[in-house]
């Protein structure tokens, strides 16, 4: 296994980066009507680790794509992820208070403003992945140096224009109804307080977090024009740190801190909510995990060290303890 | 002014072929998880008169645009509207139980279902406008007829997806928190049970109906690839119309009868809402709306007879009973 502290050390650098390119993307909580932008900022800007937009930049590295392209993809992605968490929260969902260690979104702001907040970045994600290179450099910092890399981009021909158009439509799919997202989200509801079989327990997880997950990583792939080999190839990579990670947040909720959590641990255990530790047990949960973590990083090996970022995440996603 | 008999037989054609096309576009009903297609079904077929669908078609028509492109377009766009209306009849916001004459979709499925359904149809309207054509076409009925003009469509090179880019940003934007939908219902949801101000009125008519009003007709004629001079023309029209349904819309609020609008008359003006009648009166309101509907027939008399039907639907906007 790798060193933890090296990967650590890499993907603090890398949310940094991917939290600059938020600030430029998210209005200013000034801009009117500033209620709003200042929801959507509190939530964005909560301490998340950005795991899937740099999920998302390091496959489309592996493939050469542009950097700045994947990374503003990436913001998409973590605008998609706080979307969900916001609405997950809500008292009719989840109805939780905490998120991180602070106030949820309707907590903080009421309940109307945190569904609109919701929506607001559902809504910016797609216009994000929409927007045409031209103008979103003119809404840059004159003082941003581009990287040389940029220069690929900017006379994208219809590859590109296809690999985006393809990448909004993976997206919309994986947080949909049709084993996407908000699938995850009503079974999950509607077996709280249930005895959940297995069969119905891993539907769950692989809509409500893997498929996200899973095209986190194909949409780096896609958007940096691979092929269809080597996008199917990272998608099962995709798929099995998905599930690994599920199950991680899982068992981080039967054994983790509250502090670590920021959230009251033990919740889902006492909403009798699906999990894998309360169908499986503890300790062939983490076997189960420790397996596909195993299992996706050999995926990768036909690209040798180019890989090993992934490789790396892939493990710290597994040893992580919030 | 054109014969109403003759407009509304022409809209409730229109109304039925975006239907059909709707019923292809939705998961089935059955499909797991049941619960959510339901809802969504429910709320999409709640008997909308389809305006903004069939703006978009006659836009795009005007230019030449694929009828069948348009109308896929149009079913994003009702999408879209349903979302926002579902979302807007939360508790923790407008708070209505009936919309169009049936219980509002949290009534009928329960909050956090509808939060989802409107969730899930927002991110479904993006998925439909990225949508390859080819894997649309295996969804489709094998008894669906293809029109002729279809074959324009299944070779679009890369303007075809230059603009299927722009118009998804375009909507995007129409929708979010800088002058659009969601702009328009914070700042409704701040000035009711305030006095509100003109600037104010205007700012929240032309964000939250006014915006997507103007961009269904823009993106008509963007995916019909018009020439940027034709794309401001008709932007033109959109903003006097959108203008003058949302007055149309106060003063049926006022005048009109329980049973036409299927909700709660005067609720508004019980609320305190911001209104047109309210700040203007309503005879000064109906001269206002009407000297619109004039000034966007005038805009569009360059392209002679073909913008005739436009007109017709501008003239239907003002005259309609509910």
């Amino acid at each position: 296994m790798p060193l933890l502290e090296t990967i650590q050390a890499y993907l603090e650098e890398q949310r940094a980066r991917v939290e600059e390119e938020l600030e430029r993307l998210l209005p200013p909580a000034g801009e009117y009507p500033p209620s709003i932008h200042r929801a959507m900022r509190y939530s964005i800007f909560a301490g998340g680790k950005r795991l899937r937009p740099i999920l998302c930049l390091e496959s489309g590295k592996l493939f050469g794509g542009d950097e700045r392209n994947l990374r503003r993809l990436g913001c998409a992605l973590e605008m998609i992820h706080t979307y969900s968490l916001i609405h997950d929260d809500l008292p009719a969902l989840d109805d939780d208070d905490l998120r991180r260690g602070m106030p949820t979104s309707h907590r903080q702001f009421g309940e109307a403003t945190a569904i609109l907040a919701g929506d607001a970045l559902l809504t910016l994600a797609f216009e994000t992945l929409a927007a045409p290179q031209s103008s979103q450099d003119e809404d840059r910092h004159p003082s941003d140096a581009l990287p040389a890399a940029a220069a690929k981009d900017s006379d994208r021909g219809s590859g590109a224009e296809d690999s985006h158009l393809r990448v909004i439509h993976e997206l919309a799919r994986a947080i949909g109804t049709r084993g996407g997202m908000v699938a995850g989200q009503v079974v999950d509801l509607e077996s709280t307080g249930k005895e959940t079989d297995a069969v119905t327990l891993q539907f769950i997880h692989s809509a409500k977090t893997g498929a996200f997950i899973r095209a986190a990583v194909r949409s780096g792939a896609i958007a940096a024009e691979a092929t269809e080999a080597d996008i199917e190839r990272v998608t099962g990579y995709g798929e099995k740190i998905g599930l690994a990670f599920q199950i991680a947040d899982d068992l981080l909720d039967v054994l983790g801190s509250r502090q670590a959590l920021g959230k009251a641990v033990g919740k889902d255990g006492n909403q009798q909510k699906a999990t894998y530790p309360a169908l499986h047990g503890v300790e062939q949960s983490q076997r189960i995990a420790a397996g596909l973590v195993r299992e996706a990083c050999e995926i990768l090996e036909p690209y040798g060290s180019r890989a090993l970022r992934l490789q790396e995440i892939a493990h710290f996603l597994l040893a992580r303890r919030s």
